[in-house]
């Protein structure tokens, strides 16, 4: 069985990569190029895997959320991604490259009898980005 | 091609396992071991996977609405799952335990040409649970 | 301007009417009023009215979220209204008295300078409630 | 890494299969077969499967939205299934037909380097029909 | 106190006004005015006010579905709102019009002791129309 | 008749008021003082309210979303509220600030004969400012 929680957070971004110059910058990544950054609400479920135990749980909520809050939330919420996370020194904060950093935030601190199978973060009610454990 | 059909039912419940202390199951559970019990507005998807017949259908809509009220929605809605139902006498009726009772009765009643696949609840918007096919 | 803030709170209830039959109960509150009782996650929207101050707030968000859940989730969120509330002693927790009593309860625990203007509760969202001070 | 993009489109359609009676048809797809037809606002999520570039993206969203505008947007949007699309003229449009129509218009134009892996349409919030690659 | 239920219903439509020209009504309606119609799901929220009851009820929650049902959703769930409806014969089926028309339908129906006071319609989530018992 | 349209914009933002020591600042706006800014997906409803014309509409679509986008959207989507918006050199950019500036925005370019009635923005789900017209 799988259990899906689901987090909500804000932060701030900017699109650009230093190896392209202004307007390639600007063509690649439109809006999300803007100078000063902009921000959004992000959504983040993440789901564990496994069997249920004799007390009717997969896993235990107080745990699971509190790992959560911890090893994600606390390091997210309410932040620039570019200015406040040195992990984005030297990779563009996409959506796609965030949901990679939540992953291997999980991953490391993870403590739980039941598997980590997936992170799903959405940027907007447009976009949906997904990783899935082989 | 998978179809999903979504239903909605309000029921109560508690948490509470007998093998385990009050204080236990305080910290187990939290609010949810409140003793009087409180109360949820579930989301149920059913999902059928099968081929496209000739009428562009993969299950017919009535019988598949049909079957879901009969076999679950006119056992669980506007009930409390502790005092209304047997299958939670032994069993805390956690959300993932009321997954499978829902499995386990669309099994039960299943006369339909398409396959049964997966069963996902929603207990709030925060929490989701799945139980899919092998 | 008007601020509105949005929380959450699950319950059971079950509406009976002492006065009235029991089949006279049936009818009118018809699944409402199986006798277990059923439960619901209310969605509970507080709005205040004032002028913004030098700080750009109508309202300090902390002491307004700090009001409401020690004046209202903490007594209903995980409750079950006719049993742990005795304001459901004598009356019906129907939505349109449980938002009367979120009402009083706000008003008594009021200390902002914004005013109350506004309390409104969803039951599910095909049911929503509103108190507007006149 | 899965990428999900949300798109609307609104349109009318009529089910009615040919090589049925009226009677069976009006039994078979019930107020759907009201002889002019009748609407919805669907929902159409396209997810494309594939690595993380250098720039962060595991593809351009200008290319990804510019495609689905043209090969699928353009033709449904505010259109009439039954009488504006040729498609339709043999099939009866329902969202099982509609969704594999999306994924041929989508499979003749793809011209992106990730994999278009699923198809998902949702009619009502109470309706969802997917389509995923093998 | 106001007291607010939620309805849907499916239908199609097209914007075409007789006395402008063809090439006006494109200019004027866009892609609304297609020649075959496109459809909605439309969402109807029905709001009355009136005094609490000794039963808790601000209405009778049977007896406001029931009308609601037989006055204003079975006259246009499923339809064709210029080839069904005889009242969108001299004036165009926009949202506007609509939402009248369904106040002239509930007012020539209306048998309840509370007060209707609102009706609005939600054409789709980024368009929604009010009319106001003055 | 009262038409409501609904927009979307991203945007970033720092609570910070320079009348304040870094302290009351962090314990007036929470997190929302943190250095570097963070962001949100903002909805926009804006409402006018005017008679129905012999073409069945209150306002013309396009002239409304025409006159938003070029009056607000263009200034605040993608944007740094405080870097990007002079308005915000001297006073801090909260929703209540911002809902008053969109009013602003929409009245300095209003040209349509149906009259601005209500600005209503959603910072996040749990929290919504409303302007209204005297």
């Amino acid at each position: 069985m799988q259990v899906t929680s689901r987090y909500r957070f804000a932060a701030a971004h900017r699109l650009d990569t230093p190896s392209l110059s202004a307007e390639e910058n600007r063509k690649l990544y439109g809006k999300c190029n803007n100078p000063f950054g902009h921000g959004h609400d992000y959504i983040l479920d993440v789901t564990v895997d496994g069997s249920i135990d004799p007390n009717g749980l997969v896993v235990n909520r107080e745990a699971f959320d509190s790992l959560v809050r911890s090893a994600v939330l606390d390091k997210l919420d309410h932040k620039n991604l570019n200015a406040d996370l040195t992990e984005f020194g030297s990779t563009v904060p996409t959506t796609e490259n965030l949901a990679m950093l939540v992953r291997d935030y999980l991953l490391a601190a993870w403590n739980l009898p039941a598997k980590l199978v997936r992170v799903r973060i959405s940027e907007t009610e447009r976009n949906t980005f997904v990783w899935e454990a082989a």
